[in-house]
């Protein structure tokens, strides 16, 4: 096999994001030393379908790297998750063309955040959701959130340092949901801003607590300002959920969370 | 208030357990320190429904202590969810009289244990499931377990250091389950010996690898030999479900898990 794609879960606390940075472990680091260590080489660059922000994590990131070396993708699947730490797992692999670029070849993304909303904390899901003491009317984030379905200038969800050329983008749809004690966001999108999401959920839990009516959210957006939304939402609360490609990718070896049982 | 029980939930990955040591982190001394500042006094004592090992977790540990200064229930349980660290929290609190146990007032406990049951390791519950990649049949996991249920000579189940006054001990139900890529095993009892919980499903799991036969847990339990059983289950895939007191306890501020919604 010339190159290599991987299905990549990971919990974010410790890194500072996918992408490489001096001085902070980041995953693109730790994996890049895991897939160099297995084929003996100096450095294996591995790309990636997007950055993550620190903190953040991934149930399904989608990576890929060239293969220097003569690997089976069993061997090559065990021998990652013998070198990568606990909190970092490759849970599918396939072969691929040295030419695959998950950036530039996926079709959308799907984040998940998690607010934990109850009075008190959960020791179990400190790191994985935000929580939110007051109770949350799902009903009303779910009406706001529509008005951010579709192609729209997102300035106002967009965070001061986005590198992004232009602020236009399209989100598929917002699913408000809850499951317990846990409201839960989900946003599929062809792809977003810098702190897109963040930001969509921060000003969600406004109208949610009652602040805020739910067509403000409609006003926000019209406006094409940062400082007319809420606070971003903190990074340990969303998850990577999944990487969507047209055609679907199939995984030779493991496989992907949503066929587990 | 005299004295106050609270309902307690903690990740155990960073304490050696329950009990006070010297030394070492543990559960009582964060909550004691976490107490003892609220009332301002030099300690207070608090009294737990029984110890647990390094490692593991709590989803409902029932405690209680004196309350030597005015406080009213709501003041507590916000102060002290504030002073502990984000993985022990208080979830419920009543007023209790001063003389109330846990320890000698409890009519046995639920524990469940979490096996990760696939090739692949998974980074969300790297700290709260035991990883184990083959499949296991949770059939003759099932058909095993039933030896096990009764009251029993558990001399076969007892770790080397264990203190108890006798090795009798009767386990109402074992359950073992698969949800997804996860199989549970749900150890409900009036009492356990030292890591009699851990034992008996490192007996269990390898009944469900197919290296011993089903039957082969009665003859475990029969010779009453540590050494005819095998390994001790990790501690981090153990956690206290729940301490069932007859009648049962009612919650006057927060809410119990298994009420939550």
């Amino acid at each position: 096999m010339d190159a290599a794609r991987v299905l990549l879960a990971w919990r974010g606390d410790a890194y500072g994001g996918w992408q490489l940075q001096p001085d902070v472990p980041t995953v693109q680091g730790a994996v890049e030393h895991a897939v160099s260590r297995i084929m003996d080489v100096e450095r294996v660059v591995v790309r990636a379908a997007g950055r993550l922000d620190a903190g953040v994590h991934a149930e399904a990131q989608v990576v890929a790297f060239d293969v220097p070396a003569r690997r089976t993708p069993q061997a090559l699947l065990r021998g990652l998750n013998g070198l990568l730490p606990p909190d970092i797992a490759c849970l599918a692999l396939s072969p691929t063309d040295a030419s695959f670029d998950p950036r530039r070849r996926n079709a959308g993304k799907t984040y998940r955040y998690r607010l934990l909303n109850r009075p008190v904390k959960c020791p179990f899901r400190a790191g994985v959701s935000w929580h939110v003491r007051r109770r949350l009317d799902i009903d009303a984030m779910q009406a706001a959130a529509h008005a951010l379905v579709g192609l729209h200038d997102f300035t106002s969800f967009r965070a001061s340092g986005c590198t992004a050329a232009h602020p236009n983008r399209r989100v598929r749809s917002v699913t408000v949901s809850r499951v317990r004690d846990e409201v839960r966001v989900v946003v599929d999108g062809e792809a977003f801003l810098r702190h897109q999401v963040r930001i969509m959920v921060g000003c969600l839990a406004e109208v949610g607590l009652g602040r805020r009516p739910a067509s403000w959210m409609a006003d926000v957006l019209a406006s094409r300002d940062r400082s007319k939304g809420a606070r971003t939402a903190p990074a340990h609360g969303l998850c990577l959920e999944r990487v969507h490609f047209a055609p679907a990718l199939s995984w030779l070896v493991g496989r992907p969370p949503w066929d587990s049982g």
